[in-house]
């Protein structure tokens, strides 16, 4: 094995490899490269970037504990920004598919970030010295307990920067809509079926809420999130970390992303385990089955034109069949639908990933957090384009609506108190059998007059509770 | 149709029907068992008494509202309280499989009350007056909102009852384990290979947390839970009942149950989604996959006896093999992480049930209710056979724990702060290599001395950081 | 521990129990009872009864090879013969969450077995001779391949006289309802969008072939579920067992249950693993998703009555709500829809459970049968409950059907051929923008004549490929 | 909107769209691309090729039909041939999260053969004829029928090529460890505790049947599978297609695939539901289930390597920690199981997705493609990652299988038909309590003589039932 032109060799504790000459990876990652070839999944560019976040993080806080040489751990600080920066995002080619603990891509980002930082120091690539992947890029530190920080890390700046915001803007799209939609009474309905009248503000205030919700249950996991296990090192003792390494390390990646993590405390929990990432990921997986809801409902509302329900009219993004002409279909609410079943089916993954440890590790993480920021893309892109795309074009048809609840039968249920519930049955059944209007079948029944049927059966004042004038919630 | 010995003819506003003359239910009630001829679950029964406390709750608000008259609440508040009680139960004989919304069974309650209340008045069962089941009994109700505020209460009570002090138990009996193995080192492993050294005790300290995170998970789901749909009557609105009767609803329950129990301020929300039971159900299924990790790992470090791992040691419950006589087997973990797979499904109905609502109602509650309590019931008797019968009487096996440490070939870790890992690396392969430990390799090597190498590997100190005495968490 | 009234003493390899005297069990059986606290899930008497049909084979496979005394099996296989009859069901006590092999009600069924056999031989109960629960009953037997002998035999009954004549049922309803519905043109929609016209017909054949392909998956699904690992004994390899005792056992249990079980050709596949009966889950995952379709069509098509599809009326099946007198809902649709919920969540039960067996045994065998059994048994009756009350009843509405299909907007697809895409297109919005029907716009636009749009676009010859008269399926 | 240097305007039936000049997409792509900006999932190759498959031969049935000018015709197979040879990759810019019936993706075919097939006509790109991409390249077409249609090409094709070759080469390698290692005797275990002896081979039989076992399920699906839903146009009833257009479609792709397609008897089952693709994702999560028990046995029997069961050795891929240097880890089974476990989440999202069609169209085209090739192609790849790199280097530890074998408790099991149960269990018993073999047990109780032991317990004979030599499968 000889050097050739667009090939170096770069040697680690088990040999030489041969590896591109232009490529900052080192022996571990390219023998990684032959043996995990499986799909093409990679992770996605913000984990590449948060190990170089917690490279950084892990360089001051040993700079501060004094075990990294000050000039080392200068050079590696450096290199680890340029990672967190995406300057060396082509220089991780790893597969999803690799070792459960993650170890490729750890030793991968030491040996970038080694071979940047003695690149700059004035060393070629893979020359290994004075910074050495693993006695000081990675010192103090193993990947059992370096991945899943990154983990954690990631995850956390994922749903604060990417998710939640979204989340925040579909929640308020909604709830203008809501506002908008205040004081247009349609007909509600249950089983699918007529029902008793209420406003369509109050349908969007309730799906405004579904969201604001989800956004409480992300907060709400939050504590466990933002435990890190750094400091463990191979098993979450903390062998060959300095005393203090886990607290010094996160206050580093606090101030350094503005998040609140913390050391767990127990590092063999955060290793062995990841309830911390499942519960997250229960949290997606409560926001998809919101937005199935949601969606199914605006679609269903919105369907038609001349045979559905009508109620709603969809925006026209411009986009039709491809041998009907013309026709108009709820294509975003689909694809926020197919994300919500994507997210379903990933925390499935993520359980049983979840559930998968043994002994001191979990070894399902890199499927575990490809999935948890796969559903977090997916629900903050989806919740997007639905708010922007959908929803805030969305208008009533206020006709159709008003004929709906002037022909709804169920109106009658108004008269419970006065009549009871033995007379109203009577009446529906009466309408339904004769296909008259219930006012007409509780006149003819002799039950009121037609004056006390108006004005006890008053759409506009159905959608509270007795004595209320504005509509409920 | 006419009455004879065993039978009475009951009416409802659709006409007379057959019911057995010693039950208290009504004519909805039989109609429904002749339709719903499906499977043979039941709701449990802390489900029927709930909806004895709710028509009692809700009794009391109608008669502080001024909507239901002072001596027929009276008598409804009596008969509600003995469904409470648990002394009707026999009298609720529908499936699960009913109508999505529970309708149902609300009309059973509805209807032993009734009949009930009519009794202690003087009727005979069936008169319908002067307590009328739906007049008087579910006034101010609908099934719509009834149902989902019983399904809110009975989980809330079963967590805070039934779950939470076994969950206690649990993490109390894993930390009693994790304090008396405090001192007895064992080998850590790591992809199922031997590691590092740590302690027995700081691997069941990950245990018992892993517990206690999940008491903090199901706590974290509570203020969702503790709000009810009670108030929104047919589709959210509120119609037919009086302007503040969700508030006077929450107030009774909250003072008959000592929970927090508040008025959800969307009732379309409550009723339409069932978001907040899916959320807890993600909380369970966090802990089916934290209970799975805990089985696992105890029988995997039980297994043996001669020719597993066989570092801990079952207790003897008295059960064996039916062919290989005087088998012990970890037969309590296996029930457990049976259990855990019961509730990893549960969760799977859970949201694929809570994902299925339109418009005002979701029409998957009795599914829904039935998987999350079954969920509860199991995951508190599992834990607490487990801890009982299994945690507390294991025991360990020391000297077996001390020939796999001193067996160990990766104890020559502790050298990479003095030797560098590539050094470190030759060590241990050659250890592997020639079949002889990693200090007779280190020292053949020319790496350390044997004196050195006692002193920096000691397993005593390498279950914590550089400088700490005690154990790392 | 003496004998007193109610109580007799029976003594196990591990000492004496007390049981109840009147119940046929023995101590191992008892002793579980005192272990296994957990939960009130039983398994459904089929199960019961399949251990009957189990032992009663395998005495009888053991008479044949000489491995049991002539006179013991005969006390023996009438004894299995009763409790195959039903007639010891009481005497089953144990939970499901046992150990995972199911020992402990194999013992059960050896315990009574051995029991009733010795008190036909006029020994009282507890004697444990002549007949001795594991020497003799169990002979040449484990739990480890009596177990999953029974959960294939009890499955594969289970499906064969239970769930297919109820989807033949089902199938057989929903093609007769495609039949009388043959003729009724309706609008087509996708995307919930008016498209074009179809008849009543196609719909319900789909939805009949939907049933059919669900029998023919679980057909396919047969082959190697009618493979029994009896005969493996201990860990698969026969052990204690004489040569051929499994297909003595296959051919006698052929005989008695008339379905062509033979033995699996590996024994240890069939203990280690279940992978035939998350196979038979699949099927039922798939049926249910089938179904799942289905339900929810039909309570869409007969949405309303009055602002709903209508296109579809229920038969009433004399319920209603609680609080909206007179209400119809799709409540059987609900019902089956809860099913199938059940059913998906069952799945993931399944397979986790099959996923996690190790070495010679699966250990989640309880669970996964029980799941796999109430799949069965809840799919059956769903099937047969929506088939006989709720498909068999179905009406369509005519007049609805007829003036939806002349409102429709895309009628104009069939001028394609004639004017191309981009026409029509412009057809559909000119008649959605001004209101008016794509037969008054393409006249308007000049494109045809009020004489050729009426040749072309006829609802009739529009449901069929061109040049065919007969409805397409 | 104007031309400008490197952009043209093309026009559909909805106005001009600004689209790269060098891009053979058209305008309903280039809308597609401003509206779903969500994710960067994107199809595989493979099914943009099978587009290219599906063009072909719908324009090649059109010719034989009749349907299409055979100069166009000839255009467009040219094109559609390119694009099955994958020369357009680059043109397919879409991300799955689309309308649900992967209309955008469809039209994205028909507008680069279109644009294609005009260039070598002689014309601009964007000028849309003579070749239009609705009425010429999707003629007798919908994306409703041809997405569906490339759905089960796709699966097809990509089982038969991709996953099945990889199957059978890891069924034939564990097969061939299976012969290997035939005669190597071990100890079993059931429960995770010692049992009775086996041999590796039988234990490596058992894995290769499960393989091939699997192979076999998913052959049980294809008859489903191989059944076309093209000819249904928009609804399922063919509505502008030529009557035979279905069975000319399938002969052409059963010439050009070699594969026997064969139309769907019900276009209306094939477009609103998607079971049988459902049902294939069944037969891979049986896969994922089998590989999940394999890749955990052969993992677990090779965990030591010194305080281990260390039964097997791992050949060494050139990986290690990045803190225990020289630490070999079972990297490539741990890439398998998280394979094996998104597999199970994707099951889960294809279940979510098979059932959420409705009426006349299933909108979860695309994420149900998406997981079911993404499925595909990591089962294929990690079964021969696993075979080619774990399985196949494989060896045993001869002296540890036979210290274990020798130090075993239950070879006393072998004795029952000898001693009876109880007596047996008092052996075992007394040898566990005493910490002694067995042997000397039974000796010391006065059961057997010594060489009464040493005939009856030879773990050479206790691999298969009595009477038989060779191992039992």
């Amino acid at each position: 094995m000889t050097d050739h032109p667009g090939i170096r060799i770069e040697h680690d504790a088990f040999g030489p490899v041969e590896i591109p000459a232009n490529r900052y990876w080192g022996a571990q990652t390219q023998r990684a490269l032959g043996v995990f070839e499986i799909g093409d999944e990679r992770f996605p560019a913000c984990l590449v970037w948060t190990f170089g976040l917690q490279k950084l993080a892990a360089a001051r806080a040993n700079r501060r504990l004094g075990t990294l040489d000050p000039s080392l751990a200068e050079a590696i600080e450096a290199a680890a920004l340029e990672v967190w920066k995406g300057r060396f995002d082509d220089h991780f080619p790893l597969p999803i598919w690799q070792t459960g603990s993650g170890t490729q891509t750890n030793m991968n980002a030491n040996e970038v970030i080694a071979n940047r930082a003695n690149e700059t120091l004035g060393q070629p690539l893979g020359r290994r010295r004075p910074v050495h992947p693993n006695d000081h890029v990675n010192r103090s530190q193993s990947s059992n307990d370096s991945f899943p920080t990154v983990m954690h890390l990631c995850v956390g700046i994922e749903l604060h920067d990417r998710l939640l915001p979204e989340l925040r803007l579909l929640r308020d799209t909604l709830a203008a809509k809501a506002a908008e939609f205040d004081d247009v009474v349609k007909i509600g309905r249950t089983h699918l079926m007529d029902a008793v009248p209420m406003t369509v503000g109050q349908a969007f205030d309730a799906f405004a809420r579904q969201v604001g919700l989800g956004i409480a249950r992300i907060e709400a996991a939050s504590p466990r999130l933002y435990r890190l296990a750094q400091g463990g090192t191979a098993v979450g003792s903390g062998l060959n970390a300095p005393a203090g390494f886990d607290e010094a390390f996160c206050e580093e990646v606090a101030g350094l992303t503005g998040l609140p993590f913390v050391p767990n405390p127990s590092k063999f929990e955060g290793m062995g385990a990841h309830d911390a990432l499942v519960e997250v990921s229960g949290a997606l997986n409560v926001l998809a089955v919101s937005l199935i809801k949601i969606a199914n409902d605006i679609r269903l509302l919105g369907s038609g034109p001349r045979t559905g329900l009508g109620e709603l009219v969809f925006p026209d993004d411009g986009l039709s069949s491809s041998i009907m002409p013309g026709k108009r279909n709820p294509t975003i609410a689909e694809a926020l639908l197919q994300v919500a079943f994507q997210v379903v089916g990933n925390h499935a993954t993520i359980s049983a990933a979840g559930a998968s440890g043994t002994f001191e590790l979990n070894v399902a993480k890199p499927v575990l957090v490809h999935n948890l920021l796969q559903a977090i893309r997916l629900l903050a892109d989806g919740s997007r384009v639905f708010a922007t795309k959908l929803v805030h074009g969305l208008a009533v048809d206020r006709e159709r609506l008003a004929a709906n609840v002037a022909n709804a039968l169920l109106l009658a249920t108004a008269l419970n108190p006065l009549l009871g519930y033995d007379r109203v049955a009577a009446i529906t059944r009466t309408a339904m059998a004769e296909n008259v209007t219930p006012r007409a079948a509780a006149i003819a029944l002799g039950f009121v007059t037609g004056e006390e049927y108006d004005r006890i059966v008053d759409p506009r004042t159905m959608i509270a509770p007795a004595g209320r004038r504005e509509p409920a919630r």
